[in-house]
């Protein structure tokens, strides 16, 4: 195959086959120097930013939603074409025909897309609702359809928190950078092929393929007939830096009209998108100044992704975070820096529209990155705190070069590696599970196998790692087996099909499992080898949460008790603290987390998922400490757990250094999908004299 | 659990497990007597008979439709209530809220459910189709998502033929006995029972299954609610005659609301009922003219159900069939005749509201029959020609003695087996094929693989076998694959819940194929191993048939042409022929049994569906020959097949006897699903005497 639009590329692979990454190898140029070739705002992008400030502000007032969707049900199709200033646009395309106004979607569930439509004072059309109760099971249906009442406890009490089954699971990133290097036609014409050598016996298996295969064919005819409606022809390759954001960018709108997943990334395309810039400006094309416009229209367009949320939602995933995550810069596996211009005007956006927390604009960290583009980022961190590193250097070696991170931390191979959203275990209520019986703290239910509980005043530490490791055996099987059927509805009530019809057919998908309140348990496992722990008993309510029939709402219930539950502890002594670049008890957090990782691998995944685990709850470690118990390291109950793998909030005490040595300390095969530390510092913290002293004009000390 | 409803009943297994065959084995009173004792019909019988008689006509007038739901998606309580007359209706219920009106279902496909209003003159509220076409997928959509080129080349060359995969399966038959012996609420009891049993590591077939129960669990509540618009509550244990067989009804009822399927049988139930019947005469609940009557309300409803189908459906299935088989009589597996006055009473409906094909009356004839009930039917049949005969001496070998007839031979245990519906490979065209080198006699297109085709001006017959072995194989296998596409899909989006319902929930599922054209295949091999056959070549225009975008309709169109395609035979000489009990043909006719049900048991088969095979096509074998070429048995192309596995009209000659005698050959154990024999005689063919001579009014020579 050969294209007019691929005129000055450097030839290869990429032209007979889908190989994004080999198009990126053979044409891109890396850039070295510094950030004073970058361009301030035209007016258009300051016009059109000022009306969505404009706009912010009406949403703010209006209490966070300025219009709702009530009758459409989001296809990629469903909506005709909206703008902000259609003259003024330069990248087009809104998730509905009116920026600001929401979907909605109710394939993750019904019951979800009606709160978040009441709880902002709508109402869906009664219509719609009736059909789709009648007629339309959603993916929030099938899981319940399923659950096991073990599930379900396990649920209600916060033992298995946050899962993805009344909202989409994210966390796919279709590599939307293939529409505009190959246009529609072609990706379809693979896709056939791709569905021609799935055949022979019919297995479930190769059935349930070759219908999503189908499914991924219409998905990309209806992105073409999207795109017709903004004017747009993207059957074939893009032929220039414009079309080829706004292709890229129709691939995502698409995914962001099907799918109101929790993450919803973007990808790696900084570096993908400078090779057509490249040529542009060599042949005239474009100036400078254009394209930064064509990338502020870009991310603006990334900023004004939205969905419709509930409370409960918000209360889990605060901010009304869409982590529209972009990865930036990182070196290839040539040993060439992949930092371009684009990777700078990706940034400068910051400077050019203001700070903003979306695009999660993410630098792929190596200690080999250029110079110039180490001290534009620390600048740029210093000013706007608002993009986030990772450690490419650590996942380069098992993810290659044309990996991006989904969400926060979960890097995967870009159209070839896919994940299984699967939220997070509390292993901090699990070891209190471990202590009780089985009895939650809180709630007196008994939720874990009745196993025995602690006997005697004094917690001993044999005694409680062995009945730890029963009842974590216990939390793996439960929640992998949640995760089961987590998945398998979501594939069969609410499939990704225009992500997936970006990604390769043999793909990878990680089985991905988390966990919560790790420094938790690693300082309360400390207490009790090292100090003497001494168990508080009391009879504890066993409450229930019972929908009352006359208000509709649920109540919670009191009905019976639990007798002599272990709910607060006394310390007596000092102990070693996670944090402190201490192995008596980093080995701990280390052991707790291989223990758990080798549990999860002994069960059945759905299709054939490669299990993971991560260690990265960045606001929702709030709502997960809300709900367990006091714990034996002195954390009181209700009091949040830390983010990620962080150090529990003030326990960390010798200095920076140390706090960061015990989190790496971590095992990041044992968490192949993250390990995330929030770290937060003082200019201080770091010395007195300036960092790239004479290169910035600004002092850090101020 | 005990009842009051079963007051007077023999106690046992029955009352602590769902177990309906354990109560009639306890219960039930054999019948020797004759039908003396039968009552007419009632003057309420006879008014709503002529009120039905009535609407018939209209419905002819009108060309065969008299109503149709245009607006309603057809469900359990999609519909209030409907009567013909609600003050004289001992038996009540209607798929729709009147008499005659035919529902709307298109969760098979909704442009079958389409085209069944448009060809009758209807058509589809436009937000149903709307809605369809974008939010809910169906049986048909997922299925021609999956199928392969190969897969449908064999469709639209009818090798493969009559394939389910736009209408509904049917050939499942809820136990409809449990509703009335044991009421919904013990049935969602046990449904929950069994769900809680399914637990484990959450594989897709642990998760499928949790899902389908919980399915089923809803349409047992939907039941409730459908029985409660007519007044009527089915929560609890039927506790007369009258309830039951309204209980059984509604069960009935129900799944013909839900399933629009080629064969809806009903089971076997008289024996059953009978119990109720018994009870009632002994206590005087009900004198005899009034369980009649009952009987006839019900018979008279079982005729009324009605669906919305398609010319086309209407070729292949001539007669608006619903396939409502009713299984009368049979030996128990204690040696007890089950023939009940029951079984008279269903009979005797022919009588009180005359002769009709609905519902499908089949007697389970064994020789060691009441002689009473022997003559009875003799004389019914003489006088109605209305219902059939099945071997039970054979069935109860392996069905024991609760078993019963879906459509027309389809013999499974109640309520713990069911059938995957598979239709039929056409084993004459596939000769032709293995002659053509896997060419369409008829098309001219490569359909088959390209193996070599038959060279020379004569066939020789190892030559055509080993050809033909291995196009068999060939078939065998794209056939299988084919139908494990079909039952994927249909349970996906078009699953049965409401008859599954009335199962156990580990079923055992025949997964059956089906055989046409078996005695023209025979009478060719035997053509061309003791006649001489030459062939005759042509050239064959290859046709395809392409949908005109003007006209929107399908067209024929001429895209090339096959060379030298045998199109035609001469047969120098005699041959054996199938039919006359002669060893030298009949045997290659059970060889190609045997040999082709070998190949299918060589394949997956979805859910582990056990491969079952029949040769009973009773009205479709006209559509098969019409597509099948010329064969070297001398038939000439597009002159019907035999029904099922008679010999060819006209070829036995040697008697009656002779006939039947080579069709009892053919293996039932390679052949479980059925094997059918159309018998049509006059009387004179049986001999000069009356039969049962003194016993009959009737002369059987008149």
């Amino acid at each position: 195959m050969n294209s007019e639009a691929w005129n000055g590329f450097v030839g290869g692979k990429w032209q007979s086959e889908i190989d994004v990454r080999d198009f990126i190898q053979k044409n891109y140029t890396p850039y070295d120097g510094d950030e004073a070739f970058l361009c301030g705002p035209t007016e258009a992008t300051k016009t059109l930013w000022a009306q969505v400030m404009d706009l912010t502000k009406q949403e703010r007032e209006k209490g966070g939603v300025l219009d709702m969707d009530t009758t459409i049900v989001s296809t990629i199709t469903s909506h005709g074409p909206g703008y902000l200033n259609k003259d003024l646009e330069k990248i087009v395309g809104f998730q509905t025909d009116k920026p600001f106004k929401r979907s909605m979607q109710p394939y993750g569930g019904l019951n979800m897309a009606k709160a978040a439509l009441t709880t902002n004072g709508y109402s869906m059309d009664p219509e719609v609702e009736d059909f789709f109760k009648k007629h339309r099971k959603t993916h929030n249906d099938g899981v319940f359809d399923v659950y096991t009442p073990e599930m379900r406890v396990c649920r209600t009490n916060h033992i298995i928190t946050g899962l993805p089954d009344a909202y989409g699971r994210g966390r796919i990133i279709g590599d939307y950078r293939r529409v505009a290097l190959y246009g529609i036609d072609r990706l379809i014409e693979d896709k056939e092929y791709q569905k021609s050598i799935t055949e022979g016996e019919m297995t479930d298996d190769v059935i349930r393929l070759r219908e999503e295969l189908s499914e991924q064919i219409k998905a990309l005819k209806e992105m073409k007939v999207m795109a017709a409606s903004y004017g747009c022809d993207i059957s074939k390759p893009a032929s220039n830096v414009q079309e080829a954001i706004q292709a890229v960018y129709f691939g995502y709108l698409a995914a962001v009209k099907e799918q109101n997943g929790a993450a919803m990334s973007l990808g790696r395309t900084s570096t993908f998108l400078d090779i057509y810039a490249e040529r542009d400006l060599k042949n005239g094309t474009f100036t400078e100044e254009e394209i930064q416009e064509f990338i502020d229209h870009f991310v603006m367009k990334l900023r004004l992704v939205k969905f419709a949320r509930t409370p409960e939602y918000n209360q889990l995933f605060a901010g009304d975070p869409t982590w529209v995550t972009e990865s930036i810069g990182g070196i290839g596996i040539d040993g060439r820096s992949m930092v371009t211009k684009m990777s700078f005007r990706y940034l400068n956006t910051l400077n050019n529209l203001g700070t903003a927390p979306e695009p999660n604009m993410t630098v792929l960290w190596s200690t080999r990155l250029p110079m110039a583009w180490k001290r534009f980022c620390a600048k740029m961190s210093i000013k706007t705190s608002s993009f986030q590193y990772e450690n490419d250097d650590l996942m380069r070696v098992t993810h290659g070069d044309d990996y991006a991170i989904a969400c926060c931390v979960s890097s995967m191979r870009v159209g070839k590696e896919m994940q299984f959203f699967g939220a997070r275990a509390n292993l901090a209520k699990c070891l209190l599970y471990a202590i009780n019986g089985g009895v939650d703290e809180c709630t007196g239910v008994q939720v874990g196998p009745k196993y025995r509980p602690v006997e005697g005043e004094y917690l001993d530490y044999d005694d409680v790692i062995s009945k730890y490791t029963d009842m974590m055996e216990w939390l793996a099987g439960a929640y992998v087996n949640t995760l089961n059927v987590i998945h398998y509805m979501h594939d069969k009530y609410c499939y990704e099909r225009s992500q997936m019809a970006l990604h390769d057919r043999d793909v990878k998908r990680y089985f991905a499992t988390g966990i919560a309140g790790l420094s938790v348990v690693a300082d309360s496992l400390s207490a009790i080898k090292y100090a003497k722990v001494k168990v508080i008993r009391k009879d504890v309510e066993i409450t229930k949460k019972i929908k009352n029939p006359q208000t509709a709402k649920s109540e919670i219930k009191v009905i019976g008790v639990a007798k002599n539950v272990v709910t607060d502890f006394e310390i007596e002594g000092d102990f070693p603290k996670y944090g402190n670049n201490d192995d008596r008890v980093d080995e701990i957090a280390v052991e707790v987390v291989k223990k758990f990782m080798a549990m999860i691998r002994k069960h059945h995944t759905y299709r054939q998922g490669v299990p993971t685990t991560s260690i990265l709850t960045i606001t929702s470690n709030v709502t997960y400490g809300k709900n367990t118990g006091s714990t034996p390291d002195g954390r009181k109950a209700g009091v949040p757990f830390a983010p990620g793998a962080n150090p529990l909030h003030g326990r960390d005490k010798s200095g920076a250094v140390a706090s960061l040595a015990s989190v790496a300390k971590l095992p990041f095969n044992e968490a192949q999908d993250g390990i995330s530390n929030t770290f937060t510092i003082i200019p201080n913290a770091l010395g007195k004299d300036q960092i790239f002293a004479g290169d910035l004009d600004l002092d850090l000390n101020k």
